[in-house]
């Protein structure tokens, strides 16, 4: 299968003629063919507006239509086979099991969505029926549901090619929703991009939707993507990646004469806790845990464990000693791009020339940068100097993480206080820590969007009841999830029907609930008649 | 009952020393006593600090307890009695009986959040337990619920003295959420803001509360306004009013180091279409009906029908004769303050002195300047000219309203395509309408929160099917409402708990459904235990 290069606009191709870039193998460092041709002014301008205009459609069909739809999108990329994910190696550096386990999560995540669409009660149906004889005034009949926001653009997030890029969890929310899209696709792997982006421009064409319900725009960071929130027509924006980018989105956001929600979810630290019985118990096998889960994706997930707390003493002597060796075992791995591996150096260079931090021990392998690698490590300081030096609670995006030494559990009382806003927090415990742990977990609650005790905060089940979110700069949105069925409530909004005939209301709140949805009837959750 | 015009503080009174202010009765423009002593940027920042650290404690009661508070807060309002009512209306010129309405629909807006928290659905509990043999990887226990945002800053409105001011809509499901507040109180109400916020004060108090649990503010506009969006315990607003003020508090919450959202409900037109059958068969009710709600309040409804788009014909002949006949019969009135007085007159004298717009009628009584009275009057102009001219789809906000004669149904669909974002649209419909009556309430629904067919856009109810809210300018956050039990959304938000083991869990996700809740099991709504 070739690749063309060309932005995917209403089921044509952008023209050529602007600037170009390319990929590039970060294991090989080779350039990638083809080259991929930036989108000018006029045709981000062109998607929006035909993302506007198939919106007029796309918005009115079924839950049951939209389903299909998502599982359609499903489908085709499954088709893709071999040559998806051969392409998303090549461009991510990303082993093929990992990338085969992404796509698998990318069509449940697809065929969730569509579930979840299908059943129809996300869109939280209310009816108060009217009183016509109530005293001092009648009540009219009001009815409220949730209706699609508009045209969502979705920017690709380098970390996962699949799962969070075109087709993923942004793209599906919103289309199960029933919002257009048009992505931006991410430079890194643009030849990923055209491939999924052709599989949901097939899945469009074979549902007999118009070909504005989704676009893909290649370009140039801050021109195209600011042009892209700040269209008219644009409604909200999904993005995952750095702060300085989200909150350029964001502050582009907020500044338009009608300021439009952004959904960014940058950077997050993911501190963990390790509780006195917990590491007298199992020190080692929590060693073991935290170096897995800081390495995993080498370390390229926003949900790596990246601030360790930990009291003084011989069990964290134990821990320690053990964590350095593991350490020292791990590879050296394969980034995503070479700026994601610069950054990473420069960020931990940064953190550990913070006087009072000390290196504890790193991967035997050096780094070969001609394979774009980051090497594992790990470094130690203490409470006093973590709240003295604000740079060591910013997130090196890579295999790094840093240990905490506290003499009290008070000190890891002041740190959770100091910490900014965080997408997971992690308490060890065994349970004679539970009394400890009890307000710990209060305040870390305050602090984040997911609490765990024990287990690891990297791998986010894509379900009903997860939450991935969290306090700025977490997010930009405390109020919502981007993974799991709660993300399509970013894309939605209520609007309320007061003495609409019943032909004349979507059937989502008609009298006899011909879709069955549990509904809030005066108040009470129902699936009867109104 | 003496007022001493200081800022509620935690339960303590402010300082004096600052600038002063007084209220005027508008009805008289007499000074009414006493001053009221602006807040200092300490005593501002103090409200906040004793705010954040009250939610630590205040975040912890269980509904049935918020619900007690709340209902205090109702029992004391009724407590102050006609001191209340005569404050108010001396400082709004509003007539008593309106005042008395407003005040039982205050504390019935208690009631009502009271019953939302108590029972406690609303948090929208959902697990999915664990399985531990899935393959390819097990799933660990997650539960997700709404857990309060933290101090919200509340800004009183002028035409709600009682139900959109200091234990309004906004106070009242913050509190019913969780959170603390601190209330800018109106300075053109500011003793009957004192009356109730003493009412707060002695219900904190009577429920065991930490008083920082609620604070009131009395200061001079931006200075002390900006200062309360700006503090960093601050995590939330609420406020009704103007768009330029709503705008400024949103653009300082952006631009925060943290942004915080901003709940401003702002400026709405409230479009009103008149479709040919119903024209016909009862025209003049129609007229009737407008009348009354383009001048109930005297026009300071943000729900007043300000723009009638009607159909060329003798039917709206008839119509136009008989709402030119009824304005001429209708009174002057006073309006809330001297300022939107002046605002009203000079915005009603930019929209008639647009080429292409006829003053129709005017009430027969001049208004009285010495009264701050408000004369109703209702222009006319057509379809052409309300196009070409955006000023006249401005907010005159008193009592006046532009009828725009259009010669097609399709300049109907023109015009509301052409509309900014409402709080509501209405459409006047008799069943010989409804064909031609669906599309235009499909495209109206994406301009506005809450969509009438028939009726007058004026009386929000408040109930669990409301939608007060609307795309911008309309508010600032189209996803929310800020009347109705929905309002709680506002100040909430999800957080995610993975493994922790039940004796650690709020109540509301333990296994065992202690609370009763309907909750989202395995993504199915049950009573049961998970």
């Amino acid at each position: 299968m070739s690749l063309h290069g060309l932005s995917l606009l209403a089921g044509a191709h952008g023209a050529t003629g602007g600037k170009t870039f390319h990929a590039i193998n970060p294991a090989t460092s080779e350039r990638l063919a083809p080259d991929f041709h930036e989108a000018s002014a006029a045709e981000v301008s062109a998607a929006l507006d035909a993302s506007a205009a198939a919106f007029a459609i796309y918005r009115t069909l079924s839950g049951a239509d939209r389903a299909k739809f998502l599982e359609t999108i499903a489908t085709e990329i499954e088709a893709l086979g071999d040559t998806l994910l051969q392409r998303a190696h090549a461009e991510t550096g990303l082993p093929l099991p990992r990338l085969t386990g992404e796509r698998a999560r990318t069509c449940g995540q697809l065929r969730l969505f569509a579930s979840v669409a299908r059943e129809g009660s996300w869109v939280d149906a209310r009816i108060d029926p009217a009183l016509p004889d109530r005293q001092p005034l009648p009540r009219p009949d009001l009815r409220r549901m949730l209706i699609p926001l508009g045209p969502v653009v979705v920017f690709g997030s380098s970390n996962f090619p699949l799962a969070f890029s075109v087709a993923g969890g942004d793209t599906a929310s919103a289309f199960a929703a029933g919002c257009t899209v048009v992505v931006k696709a991410h430079r890194a792997h643009a030849g990923t991009a055209e491939l999924v982006g052709g599989a949901i421009t097939r899945a469009v064409a074979a549902c007999g939707l118009p070909g504005g319900v989704f676009s893909m725009i290649h370009g140039g960071g801050a021109t195209v993507g600011i042009a892209m929130v700040k269209h008219p027509a644009t409604t909200a924006v999904g993005f995952t990646g750095s702060h300085a980018a989200g909150r350029a989105l964001f502050d582009a956001a907020a500044s338009r004469p009608h300021p439009i929600p952004v959904f960014a979810e940058m950077s997050s630290l993911n501190p963990v806790f390790l509780m006195p019985a917990a590491m007298s118990t199992r020190g080692a096998a929590i060693a073991q845990g935290l170096l897995t889960s800081f390495t995993l994706g080498v370390g390229q997930f926003c949900t790596k464990p990246g601030l360790i707390f930990t009291l003084r003493g011989p069990d964290t002597d134990a821990f320690l000693a053990k964590l350095s060796e593991l350490v020292r075992t791990a590879p050296s791995a394969t980034m995503l791009t070479g700026s994601i591996c610069d950054a990473f150096s420069e960020r931990r260079e940064k953190i550990t020339s913070v006087p009072g931090v000390t290196l504890l021990a790193a991967g035997a392998h050096a780094a070969n940068p001609a394979k774009t690698e980051g090497q594992p490590s790990v470094a130690i300081t203490s409470v006093k100097h973590f709240l003295a030096h604000p740079v060591l609670a910013t997130e090196a995006f890579g295999p790094f993480t840093l240990v905490i030494m506290a003499d009290t559990l008070a000190e890891f009382a002041a740190c959770a206080a100091a910490l900014e806003g965080q997408l997971t927090a992690t308490v060890q415990a065994d349970p004679a820590d539970h009394a400890d742990a009890r307000p710990l977990l209060a305040a870390l609650e305050q602090r984040a969007g997911r609490v765990l005790l024990n287990g690891f905060p990297t791998g986010v089940e894509v379900c009903h009841a997860m939450n991935h979110g969290g306090p700025y700069p977490a997010t930009t949105d405390v109020r919502y999830t981007s993974v799991g069925t709660a993300a399509m409530l970013r894309f939605a909004r209520p609007v309320c029907y007061q003495s609409i005939p019943d032909a004349l209301l979507p059937d989502a709140v008609k009298n006899a609930n011909p879709l069955g949805l549990v509904r809030l009837v005066e108040g009470k959750p129902s699936r009867d008649s109104a």
